[in-house]
């Protein structure tokens, strides 16, 4: 049996071909769980878990708690306010402490790119990078791997396009990393200044007109305006990033047929993404959040956990 | 066996005599398990519960929380701040979001009316309304109704007040219905800025003066006065709301032997609750604190647990 | 076998010589547990804590919760926002609140001193004494205890040197109680405005230049420099304390060979501690935290716990 010899998750960019197989593959039977009367296996009992937030998040710290319990470890969260950040101390400082008190994992999100890097080559327990600055957020590509290869059955020689702001999504650049290992063909298009300058080493094709860059593609990402992460906005208003980039029913007549619309959440309803067109038959948003549990359950248990056959009792 | 056919509580309205009996029958059980030495049962073992609290609130939350454990469950708890809402995201979106981690159950304390009912049309797990805006707070009046059972050994026939903002208090219109249809006969008071103008409609007696209002009384129910829920005033000041609406010990010598005083904490003291009175034999506050747990686990049970025998062990 | 009689944990003040040694001997057994592989054993199943922090906290809140969950007691963690507290509602209505849901156990952190004794006499639930205003913080001083026995292999007729803020300084007090109980000699160090003008009746040894106070000591305690608790600055500025009080390799000369050095977290380095001390080969300052987790679950499992040989299995 292939194995998964990774201490943390801290980028795509890190995992092979194959560790990405075998986290999809292992996500698939965790996935089953889920759908269980009793959704709860004791693979994990007697690890311990600390979710550490340092940026609001609903739906990716509720997914890890959820992903941890189902698997019977115990779970610690501590966000920002109401830690030790409050009295000045380092991260590292922070990281170390938590440490001491032998946790088996990890899983923080941090508005700095590479922290959670630090972190991994500071303490002996898993990281998983649960989103750092625009950096990486592999789990969230990771969920969106399962969710394109559960739906249209491969990856390789998929033709995907991302919409929005390229350039400082780590969303964006996770699903790049891993589209283009798994051997999908990527189209990104954006505004100028939401497209990344060297986009050519990324191996990507660049298309202005979005209506252009979804013709002929099985997959359709479209990224959040992520108006709370931007000092000072890249287009001129809302309503005109709308008009050109936002996706709506219009957009779609060029798209292939049984092309699926994909969104990380929280959709800006009206921005970004047409209502109809996040709650119409091509939309997998809410099945991308459903794989993101069992994705997850993937990644504690092979971090941290103990023999495959464990999960299947 | 009566059966408990809901998929959500969102409110005293929507149950029949019959169900409430249900409820009220099987917190009796689950009274017994939190007074045990190891106060924990399998019962619900591998259920996933979000309490997702959009208002403060200690000991809802503590309740629902602590009940839920008991059972065996597992919880998540989101609070407005740090979560998605600061995205800007829609209820009903978070909600599905959540739905999509499959949870059995879903708390919703909410600061708009209707907010649960709104979810509960909307998502595949059970929703419980732990309080919504000025509309309903159903697991407070099921406590109540327990409590009131409890010391006075039945509902039917009794003779209730209720003292304070009737017309405000989700708690007061609760317990109206319930009282009602369990066959109790109710009577308000309060400044008439606080009562209803249909008061007639809601099939209870209006009396002006408490002192009157709560002669030969069995039960003295009295609300808090929400003094962050108001937008301007509805009396000049607390002191004159204390004189003339505060419920002191000179104030119960009108009472029938044996009367009990409730309140749905948190008690301003001083201001519509002497502390002598709250403190005092007739109090049946900290006793409704306990109860709450037990009736919580019984709504927990009956909307999402197994088998009644598996409660027993 | 000797028993702890206590309900409560207040203080080192209420503990006996032979209560401290039951309660280190406890966390022995205690710290293997957090070392194996399957952290996690049943002593506490089906029992209720609540960790009530009035004031933010990551380590020592994260280190009860971890200590709860390892000895598989249930918690339910609250804190001053999103509680009642913005409602109002006094401290001793909250916890009779808390205590009609059954805790077994309330942790209790809160800027007033004398605060969990007042609970204590309230609740029937045990109360642990988590830190309270400038007057003790128990559970620190038994961990450094712990910390100083295992690294020395007694307390008695060790000498320790306390460097800092040591008159507003719960975590000094305690130690100080501690030691002294033990039969430990205690040298204090400050600039004169930290320094309690009753030093004499402490039995402490007061020498106001550091490295004169660290010469020949065993142990060399450095204070945090609690910016956040102080209305105002009791020195001139940071680089002044530093410059006199900090401790570096420069102060360290002086020291006995052996020497430890502890610091209860967190660290302002190069403020009170140079960071090339605090991680350097005598500072035992993350052993301080790992043994924090094991003296928290001896608490635990002595003042809630059944029988001893529960923890062995």
């Amino acid at each position: 049996m292939k194995g998964f010899n990774h201490k943390d998750l801290l980028g795509m960019e890190q995992l092979s071909v194959s560790d990405i197989e075998l986290i999809l593959d292992t996500a698939e039977s965790m996935k089953e769980i889920s759908q269980r009367d009793i959704k709860k296996v004791p693979t994990l009992r007697g690890k311990s878990i600390i979710n550490f937030f340092y940026e609001p998040s609903t739906r990716t710290r509720a997914s890890f708690e959820m992903a941890a319990k189902r698997l019977s470890a115990d779970t610690i969260s501590l966000s920002s306010s109401g830690t030790s950040m409050t009295k000045g101390e380092t991260l590292i400082d922070t990281a170390k402490n938590l440490q001491a008190m032998n946790p088996d994992l990890i899983v923080l999100r941090h508005s700095s790119s590479g922290a959670p890097h630090l972190l991994a080559s500071e303490v002996r327990a898993g990281i998983i990078n649960a989103g750092d600055g625009t950096n990486e957020h592999p789990t969230q590509a990771l969920l969106d791997l399962f969710t394109i290869k559960e739906k249209k059955g491969k990856l390789q020689g998929l033709k995907v396009a991302i919409i929005g702001d390229i350039k400082h999504s780590r969303v964006a650049r996770s699903n790049i990393i891993g589209l283009k290992k798994m051997g999908a063909e990527v189209t990104i298009s954006g505004p100028p200044t939401m497209i990344p300058m060297m986009s050519g080493s990324l191996g990507v094709n660049v298309v202005n007109n979005p209506s252009e860059a979804i013709k002929g593609k099985d997959v359709i990402m479209v990224l959040r305006i992520q108006l709370e992460r931007q000092s000072k906005l890249l287009f001129p208003t809302l309503r005109e990033y709308s008009t050109y980039f936002g996706i709506s029913r219009e957009t779609l007549k060029n798209t292939k047929e049984g092309a699926i619309i994909m969104h990380p959440g929280p959709i800006n309803r009206g921005v970004e993404l047409a209502s109809d067109v996040a709650d119409g038959p091509f939309s997998v948003i809410l099945e991308q959040v459903t794989n993101g549990v069992a994705v997850r359950m993937a990644l504690l248990y092979l971090l941290i956990g103990g023999h495959k056959s464990d999960v299947m009792d």
